[in-house]
């Protein structure tokens, strides 16, 4: 990364932590298979076992064994949804989500419609928390799975979900946390908060990318989507990813280690980063003022879009998104904005800014100048008149 | 690697190239989203492009965009069976394989029963070749795909793709081939040979773990198995492994450049291997004596068994396999040797030897003469009686 340039796009893809880099290096060269019994399949193997041993540390899993690794977080939610749907078929056809999961988890869900389950979708608030009533409303008898994102990668929203764990378990069916915008930020802890499914991802947390984990609680009847060679208990079959689960490992046990210090001194630099931005005029906060990611900040601007958002800041040495990065090739407004309650012009002016490591607080000024000049000179530009639009009063949180 | 040790088990995990190691390095620190569209964005998306393009080339693809990136061969065998079958479920539901394909080929055949499908292994010969009358039987208007591995891991035999082909398009059914243990190591011509889909792996050709390729002749109809951000066409969702892909793709085109020297100067070496291994009393070669991968030697022994065999050879500093490496842990006989006709006493005394280009011709003797003490002393600590077992004459390829 240029010294010149600030890099506030984590949640698109986090630079390898060095000391992980450092950490896992090794295994870049001297990778050997570790369902292989000679001295060099036995390093690899001690390896993989010392990484699930951390990442289960990270999320307090009652033992290692309760992680197995994946190739990212797209095939944990996989796996999680579709194997515990298929695996349970027996109980129910019937499988659910909030309205702003990833695709990663929307399309899974909407895939078991084409094997006979029907799917429905939690609505959430403007703020984009998860209706606790609906959600109690629309599980019944037939539900295998909820699969809920702990916290949105798009408006850094955290849902309360040690109350939907409840809920959800007194229905006794499973619940599914996709912590891949959460892990490493916030602290988390399966068993007190009684989850059954989790999926973490390495490069989020630091780490290499092309490793996930999932969690699964023990007694879950899970089935696998891939099936081979039988690696990771039959779940996750393929030869291992050594370097980037050695990697993941590490990466954990950082994220874990500095998550206190580091969260309140990102939290500090975001609020400052939040202040300054909404100096701006016809400018929003999006997602939940308090309840949301330390490390997160997301914003919508009226009267211009994305995409010319994301150009004039790369211009200026900024790097941000304007949300989804999978879906930000659509140019289709994000769906998770929309679940929000914003229309489809209002969703098309976004800009999310994930902050990490390298980011220090003398960022936010360069950064919130960049925005400044970026909506200034975007508005001058827009087409669109800027008399048409109306915002009713609570929408503003500045 | 220790420089007194000698590696050949590069079936099971090939060292990573050091000139790939360098040219994918620095993708491990920068890489961003290939998604996002700044500049961090955009040049992650143009490594992709390029890898895509060098993998296109080491197979003669039409185009690179009939390559997609996955993460390893056993990912790419599961998108190319279960994605036909799945796509073109109104065809029929027959799907075909060869007895001795890879747990990552059989396992997704047998895992298409359960959504009625029904499915034919296609029996091979004594040197492991398939049964092409058999082929021709087994085929019915029902069978939507064949997948049939180029060479075999476990015996190196080479099977006759274009007939196969040939045979296969006869009939309108689709032809999937693993190409994971021959990549590299033999030229490939999906044009030439008529082949629909085709499983690549990057370690195996000395790129990276955690990645894979699958190529799709264009017009093949075929769905994603991992649904999610819509990635590589939406036939595999999941962020991009940058590093993996990139170094993929570099080693893809060493393989090319260098395949033609290279592959003559090993099968010098393998040659002189099998002809000192052959010495040794009641030891035959396995697999096919011509139509085989020319860095490949495989072997059995009368009288011991696989894990001793390992065990001995690596105390004496020789890294070898036993077979299957994923099949390894299970201490079950290979599937691929039973096929070939032998009985279960016969194929546990295996051992598997893959070269590569840190070998050279004076491993010979040492790993001959680590050989012979190996066998010599396991035959005498063994309690199988040596009068016990009669061998045809015509399994002797000495």
């Amino acid at each position: 990364m240029d010294n010149n340039k600030i890099y506030m796009d984590r949640g698109s893809a986090t630079p390898i932590d060095p000391r992980v880099l450092e950490f896992a290096h090794p295994f870049l060269k001297t990778a050997g298979n570790p369902s292989a019994l000679h001295r060099q399949g036995l390093e690899a193997r001690s390896a993989i076992e010392e990484a699930r041993a951390k990442v289960a540390d990270l999320i307090n899993a009652e033992k290692p064994a309760s992680i197995i690794f994946t190739s990212g977080a797209t095939e944990s939610n996989n796996i999680a949804i579709r194997g515990t749907a298929m695996r349970n078929i027996g109980r129910g056809k019937h499988v659910m989500g909030s309205a702003i999961e990833h695709m990663s988890v929307l399309n899974p869900l909407k895939d078991l419609t084409k094997s006979g389950f029907t799917m429905d979708l939690v609505p959430v608030d403007k703020a984009g928390m998860v209706d606790l009533a609906k959600l109690e409303e629309l599980i019944s008898q037939e539900t295998v799975v909820l699969s809920i994102m702990h916290a949105n990668n798009e408006i850094g929203t955290i849902q309360p979900i040690k109350e939907i764990s409840k809920i959800v378990h007194e229905k006794g069916m499973y619940l599914h946390v996709d912590a891949t915008a959460s892990a490493g930020k916030v602290p988390i802890d399966v068993q007190d908060m009684n989850i059954d499914l989790l999926t973490l991802s390495s490069n989020d947390l630091g780490g290499p990318q092309g490793a996930g984990a999932l969690y699964i609680k023990t007694g879950t009847r899970i089935q696998t989507v891939m099936p081979g060679g039988g690696q990771e208990r039959g779940l996750r079959s393929g030869s291992e990813n050594i370097f980037a689960i050695a990697g993941m490992g590490e990466a954990a046990r950082l994220a874990k280690e500095e998550l206190p210090v580091e969260s309140e001194r990102l939290k500090r630099i975001r609020d400052d980063l939040i202040r300054q931005i909404l100096k701006n005029e016809k400018t929003f906060l999006t997602g939940h003022p308090e309840k949301r990611l330390p490390h997160h900040a997301s914003f919508r601007f009226s009267f211009i879009e994305g995409e010319s958002i994301l150009l004039m800041m790369d211009f200026q040495g900024v790097q941000i998104s304007t949300g989804s990065a999978c879906s930000s090739k659509t140019l289709e407004a994000s769906h998770v904005l929309l679940a929000t309650g914003l229309t489809h012009e209002q969703a098309h002016g976004s800009m999310v800014l994930t902050l990490g490591h390298e980011n220090k607080p003398e960022d936010v000024k360069i950064v919130a100048e960049a925005t400044k000049k970026t909506i200034d000179r975007l508005r001058m530009l827009s087409p669109i008149t800027q008399e048409g639009e109306e915002y009713p009063e609570e929408e503003h949180h500045h």
